[in-house]
């Protein structure tokens, strides 16, 4: 029997979201923690960057993930969020790399796709389907806990991971 | 008699430019050190990001600035490689955070405007004005840790440092 654990990251400097799930051979994939790093509004910058470093080291050392998935950068919306949220991009990249743990990169468009056969679904149907997928009985709250759990999951479908 | 350095920094993933400059009471203005932080074409980005991060954690230990400036992003250029930029950026505003340094914000047109006394200045000019500030023999090289200097005097003269 192997057990695998999938750490999936929506980054951000307001709102960072995270979630864990495990894949063990013959049993339903299982989610084993999920929410958000968040820090009040106009909290500096640099303040926000060190909370995600010292959150994320601390759920990493709690949940022992084996690989990471996180959201690539789209640019069809706010440039200046971009620039925030690729801030706290490089702080999670960095502390799974501390872990050595591997990292892998998918876009918006790969992770709707995946998660519902198609790349412009809705985030109340990307809801529903990782709902589905876990088994749960309600919808995982906030929206982007749930968009990093969608973030695991695409990997694991996407990799051997899922087939375990 | 009172002493004070500012550690400049132009920040990307691929080099990341680095400058001390330190001031003393009734001296003039003294470059510690400058210089890259560079890693081979095609490294992965998570590698990147350890070895500023490494690197970075070092220039500090050993130069021990009393106060950080960094170059603020500005969207004219190519948005890809603004992202990579603002990846090492919050590595590099991390790394400052966890040794309780205070970090300052300034755009490129900011620094130039502080340098030549022109938003529009050329790399040359640049160059050459933070050599005659600094009175140094040959312009620094290579350009990424002249930008680097080129923040810290910037923050210097737009604050009490410089006229310490």
């Amino acid at each position: 029997m192997s057990t695998k654990r999938v750490l999936g990251i929506d980054p951000g400097t307001g709102i960072c979201g995270f979630g864990v799930v495990q894949y063990t051979t013959h049993k339903p994939p299982r989610m084993i923690t999920a929410g958000v790093i968040t820090t009040p509004a106009h909290t500096p910058l640099a303040d926000r960057l060190l909370d995600i470093y010292d959150s994320l080291n601390q759920i990493i050392d709690e949940t022992k993930p084996d690989e990471v998935s996180i959201e690539k950068l789209y640019f069809n919306q706010n440039i200046t969020t971009g620039i925030t949220v690729a801030e706290a991009r490089g702080v999670c990249i960095l502390v799974a790399k501390q872990h050595n743990i591997p990292i892998f990169e998918y876009t918006p468009l790969q992770i709707k796709q995946t998660l519902t056969g198609y790349g412009r679904a809705k985030k109340k149907d990307m809801q529903e389907a990782v709902r589905v997928y876990l088994n749960m009985s309600q919808v995982v709250k906030p929206d982007d806990a749930a968009d990093a759990l969608a973030a695991a999951i695409t990997h694991a479908l996407m990799t051997r991971i899922a087939y375990l």
